[in-house]
């Protein structure tokens, strides 16, 4: 089944944790051991599993993001927002994370992040598990 | 079943949309609903999942590429082409896609993109579902 | 079953072939035919899919991602080691790879390289097959 979660960003550039949200879709789901696949729907937004304990890790991403793919740079697409498509290339769309006895299993400083690129905007992440 | 996807590409850096073939894969398996795993066996080479829609997204993310990596800058691999291999470790080598009803589930803008970063070569891509 | 696999790593960033290790993780599990999911519990490395013939294009890509990622670079988090973390979200926790007649299957170039950004440190790798 695929469940859809939603996510609200408030700013252009944004990284939101969004672990506890997939915990309780797991914790629902009923599965007890398994894959848990999440999918980015979005061309200018990522996912990625980075340090949720201090929030400075996830202000020096986006900043550094940011001097990597600058706002401009002589980009041909009109839209104003090549840089955000370019930032969700390198940070990716999918990410598959493992369950196990009924919980989300990740690492002891890791959360997963949502990444908004071109907020803000109503978001959505697409689980499978 | 492993199955393999014939990807031609023309230029040394060519970013080519191979959703509808990916689409046809899918709908040939016959499976109604899960997952698509896509898998690049190249080293010069990736997949990403951007947008299809208006083509400039495809040249700003080729262009700004190589200019986060560029094709010289005193590597010591001597073939001529570790910028493709370290832009392919950026892209990344492999995505995850949902299947729903039997057909390929992306984001409305979303098309996958294989990545060709040191061409023009024959090239596979292995998916299976 | 979640397998748990041990990585050393002796200098600050070093890139480690871990194919040999994770081919015997799937030899021993005795699936003939699936796929392979490998994922970084840590904030500070990551996964990647590259060459593994020549050494030295571990040399430039750990080399071009500092370039691209300084070690210094006005960060806020105080530990000291926002590079490797940024550098981490760029590589990737996870990647799934495929498994054919009870073996791993690879292109023929292409090697799992445990990316560590923050060492020395004793690391793991988690997979389910």
């Amino acid at each position: 089944m695929l469940i859809k979660l939603d996510v609200s960003t408030r700013q252009r550039i944004e990284l939101v944790d969004i672990t506890a949200e997939v915990k309780r879709v797991v914790k629902t789901s009923g599965v007890r051991e398994g894959v848990c696949h999440l999918f980015c729907p979005h061309t200018t937004a990522g996912l990625t599993i980075n340090e949720n304990a201090d929030p400075s890790v996830k202000t020096d991403l986006a900043a550094e993001l940011s001097r990597i793919v600058p706002y401009s740079d002589n980009y041909f697409h009109l839209e104003g927002n090549s840089d955000a498509h370019i930032k969700a290339s390198l940070i990716g769309a999918s990410e598959t994370v493992f369950v196990e006895n009924g919980d989300l299993v990740l690492g002891t400083w890791q959360g997963i992040i949502f990444c908004e690129f071109d907020g803000p905007r109503q978001r959505k992440i697409w689980i499978k598990i």
